[in-house]
């Protein structure tokens, strides 16, 4: 690749990580395809979305029968002077492919350990997007590994949950499930497992802004992504969740999608 | 370079921008070292700095009387599982050589236009450090850009100048100059340049956060970065100001910098 790259120069660009089956299908693609398409709108950068699912296509039909993970990235391209884009700018896409990341079948089975990360997540004018501009997650993420946790939850500075480091997160609360309102908080990354439940739970979940303390009476709390599905939360700092029968009807109703 | 660096995946890393004289030096490099090193620091980048200076030297002998402009990218490198970096990163530098800017002579003289961007610059955690997140930068460029404007004013959420898309913010108020003060904001990038007209008019300048309004009642203002120096406002909405002979006097001490 180009070293003048803008995606490296200033993450000027986005990017999806793709879970593949098997058989070679992405099954969540229209919702990672919507997400892109809206980023690379927000950005400006052209998309031309024939040629790209092109290109997809190609990549999955060379790793046919693997499965695991294909990571892509959009950039603007190369040039422009300093960070103005050029006026007509060739974006560029790079894939890598990579195994599934190993979740123990206990940690999916018994849940995880979360921690409460110290650096709240500050509200961004392109929240939502899956851009290249990454620098809280990772090192939201060094914090996670110092403090040994399997995953961080990210507060806004009103202290209020918006979402793991690479996870959303979900919660049942007297009787209803309810995820952050990232829009409101004009914070946190859209994730694509986060559309599909909320699509496959129509108008059975509650989207707001709650204080932290709200999660202390929840009946079962969880994460997903669209890599690793659902995943359980068993524990965050004192407080402790079972693994609830209605988390475990949700994670194998994911895991059919894979 | 390989893109799987994480300065691709996430801009992982930092940069400086140093002008680099027709002899082949960096006038400003230890204040540039400086911001460089606390920025990996801060990010957890393991630099080498006798290994980067030699590097540097080798940079300005090959390219000895030209002069212009060096862009040096310190990434993370390779690696890690998702947003986690390697427990050893091994940093990559990317050099790039350029053209001074061209701003006509007579924006030197006379002052730019500058305009006011319409999304705020919200605070950051890595406010300060000039990281490889600078997504807010190239948006609010395109909008100087089809603005027409020559700069960009960013704001806070408050409504409170903090600096420009590339350069930082001064004026002259009541007899003394000013600087927004971008720690207290938690916003905007520490300018070398800034950083260096703080120690040489020591003392003479205050610092701290004011509202637009303050910027209407203004005898000059002028921007400055390492690599033009100082360019004084001539213009802001129906805001004008004239080129004052404090600024005139500023901006040929920087240029015998150079």
């Amino acid at each position: 690749m180009d070293p003048r790259d803008r995606g490296l120069a200033y993450g000027d660009g986005v990017f999806e990580t793709l879970r593949v089956t098997a058989a070679g299908q992405v099954p969540l693609w229209p919702l990672h395809r919507q997400r892109l398409q809206a980023g690379c709108a927000a950005l400006g950068i052209p998309l031309e979305l024939s040629r790209l699912e092109q290109a997809l296509a190609d990549q999955l039909s060379a790793s046919a029968g693997q499965g695991g993970v294909l990571k892509l990235i959009v950039t603007r391209g190369v040039g422009g002077r300093g960070y103005l884009p050029p006026a007509s700018p060739v974006p560029n896409w790079f894939w890598q492919h990579g195994a599934l990341p190993v979740w123990a079948d206990s940690l999916r089975r018994e849940g995880l350990t979360l921690g409460l990360c110290s650096t709240p997540l500050y509200p961004e004018p392109l929240a939502g997007f899956k851009h290249l501009n990454r620098l809280p997650q990772v090192q939201a993420r060094r914090e996670v590994a110092r403090q040994g946790w399997h995953e961080g939850l990210l507060l806004s500075a009103h202290r209020q949950p918006l979402e793991a480091t690479a996870m959303n997160l979900f919660a049942r609360i007297d009787g209803h499930w309810w995820t952050p309102d990232l829009a409101a908080a004009g914070a946190g990354v859209g994730g694509v497992m986060r559309q599909w439940l909320l699509q496959h739970l129509a108008g059975q979940v509650r989207c707001d802004l709650r204080p932290l303390s709200q999660l202390r009476t929840a009946e079962a709390v969880f994460l997903c992504n669209s890599v690793v599905g659902v995943l359980p939360v068993r524990k965050l700092a004192q407080w402790h969740w079972p693994v609830s029968e209605s988390v475990r009807q949700l994670q194998q109703t994911v895991d059919t999608l894979f």
